[in-house]
């Protein structure tokens, strides 16, 4: 029998005074350093308890960061000359990227100065970088990459994964996602037991590919292991949904998701715009209305759910919208914050460590039984 | 050289009076045969040209009718006193389902007695019903279903498939959704020359999977044959551009994408509402705000833009939404007519034969240019 409770993580990496240090990548962003210096600024005047560790161009960093106070004596400059573009081929950064800021952000994750990297550049470049240098966590067979989606849910968000880390899962992958989705929802947004959906075409036993039936297999049998509940398949139409807190898909269909999801809202807050503004009344409706509408707008604004981890590596990265302003790389520092103190990386890994060995376990018996029927 | 029009079709099955005729199931909806009844005497109040045969119980139907004067001498009832519900499989109904107002409404169509049929039963059932009756155009190896999705284009709709005929497409099917959709647009949308694009994780060559750039080499190819344009892969995002008119992908991740799609917009909505609710002042506004919210309302409305397509059979089936009301049964049946009128079913049949014939002609050389290089 296992523990119902995570193990008891090492204390995070800490800096000079004892704060919690995040590595970031000031470059590749597509507003570039003083949008992520502002960032950090943001959350360091909100956080007393937070320091860093910067990368890129060494004079123009300098330069930013002297510029706000609320970093003064609490963030470290390291230089490094490269960027590594949003065009670039995750194949070349990996062969020639070792004097780009990415690398030196993961660096610091790499050599334990800092417990969790944020970057706004290239994912497929930050993915594949990070799994040369971070190396996967054992056990873990395809990193995932995580993200919020709004829902109805008390804490207002749902998680889904993986979003695009790669284009396949496998039923195994389908299990170790579910296992590193339920220590993200324990570890991020503090839900004690999260419940795991399996997303497919219809919620019914017989719907649906072959591999989503054989994880579907794996994954309930793993409640206890993981200390999660699954309530089964899931439709697209459940990710906002309370039924659920965890959603496990396969990275393209989680792409593809995100992106119609992320689209449709825009779609319909522009709709909204352009009615509000079709009529002289309707204008002055607007006007009256203005709480409502920026209650809405913060609530479905992507930014402020900024922020894609990287789970399954030797190491949690932060994967922020390349287009995020200071609002966007604060919400995902934020992010990278709760990860950090909660000690969210050492748990992770004795779990999917537990989960494999469980698997050994359990492999021999329940073939057996299967046999035997 | 093939033509760039479309075969002049034969005209569509006429009634009586020279009405085009459609084919309703008025059972297997989850409101029952009473908002079916008051859809189809909404379509006839709006459109003289219509004519129906409604299939189901003749004793609850001709009570129904009776009490439309709208539907007066334009209404034929076909007794039938089988309900395919929607907790049936589809192998069952295959099997028994002969006695259902399912099977009754496909075989008008079957038997040219009308030229298109419209159900909100269980989306399954009908496919497999559809497949077997009506069986599939020559050439086509997967039938797809195709939906209407909001977009900034004029038109107000893009047009998306499969979105959940099968669970699986290889790069001939992805080949045949382009031709059938592009037939659909220009038919149902009337788009003269609809640009396709192929649904994938990201915009660059080299992304996604393997059958996906199979799919590209082949559609890019039958532009000509097809009469349409290819942009090349499009994201989740892109659903509602105006970069393309129709986006094909698989059933699997077809459905996924509308029923996101479909369930981001409600949760807008509903945040929307809840923030006007939220005070007495901003429930004023909301007073004031009544004509674009209606406005809104109406423009992401599911019942307005009701009805999946079937596409690829010897004969054409609207799918309604199982929770279709009156006002959504009518968005369907108005389809159908759209599409009888226009004679798709023939355009659509010629276009799949010639681009299998153009096929077969291309594939000797191609390969010889491949092995020459």
């Amino acid at each position: 029998m296992l523990s119902e409770r995570d193990p008891q993580p090492e204390s995070p990496q800490s800096g000079s005074t004892g704060r919690i240090v995040i590595s970031v990548d000031a470059m590749g962003g597509d507003r570039g350093p003083a949008a992520v210096v502002a960032g950090m600024a943001d959350s360091a005047s909100k956080n007393p308890a937070i320091e860093f560790i910067v990368h890129g161009p060494e004079p123009e960093l300098a330069q930013l960061v002297a510029k706000r106070s609320e970093l003064s004596g609490r963030c470290a400059i390291r230089h490094a000359e490269g960027v590594v573009t949003m065009d670039d081929k995750p194949g070349q950064v990996m062969r020639n990227g070792s004097g780009t800021s990415m690398w030196s952000a993961i660096e610091s994750v790499r050599n334990h100065e800092a417990t969790v990297a944020v970057s706004c550049g290239n994912t497929g470049a930050l993915m594949a970088l990070s799994v040369i240098r971070l190396r996967k966590l054992p056990g873990v067979n395809r990193p995932a990459i995580a993200c919020l989606w709004p829902s109805r849910n008390p804490g207002g968000f749902n998680l889904m994964l993986d979003v695009g880390a790669d284009i396949k899962a496998d039923a195994p992958d389908l299990l170790q996602y579910a296992l590193m989705g339920a220590s993200y929802a324990r570890n991020g947004l503090g839900i004690e037991r999260p419940r795991i959906g399996l997303l497919n075409v219809g919620t019914e036993e017989h719907k649906g590919r072959a591999e989503l039936k054989a994880a579907q297999d794996l994954i309930a049998a793993a409640t206890e292991t993981g200390n999660f509940d699954y309530v089964g398949f899931v439709e697209g139409s459940d990710l906002p949904s309370t039924r659920v807190d965890v959603i496990v898909t396969d990275g393209f269909t989680g792409n593809i998701a995100l992106k119609t999801g992320e689209g449709t809202a825009r779609l319909v807050g522009e709709f909204l715009r352009e009615e509000f503004n079709a009529t002289l009344l309707s204008r002055f409706a607007a006007l009256l209305a203005l709480g409502p509408l920026k209650r809405l707008r913060k609530r479905i604004d992507p930014r402020r759910q900024n922020g894609g981890v990287f789970l399954g590596l030797n190491g949690t990265i932060v994967k922020s919208h390349g287009s995020a302003d200071a609002t966007g790389v604060s919400a995902a520092i934020k992010l990278a914050f709760r990860l950090a103190e909660s000690g969210f990386q050492d748990r992770l890994a004795a779990r999917v460590a537990s989960a494999a060995l469980a698997g050994q376990d359990a492999a021999q018996p329940l073939e057996q039984n299967r046999a035997s029927e």
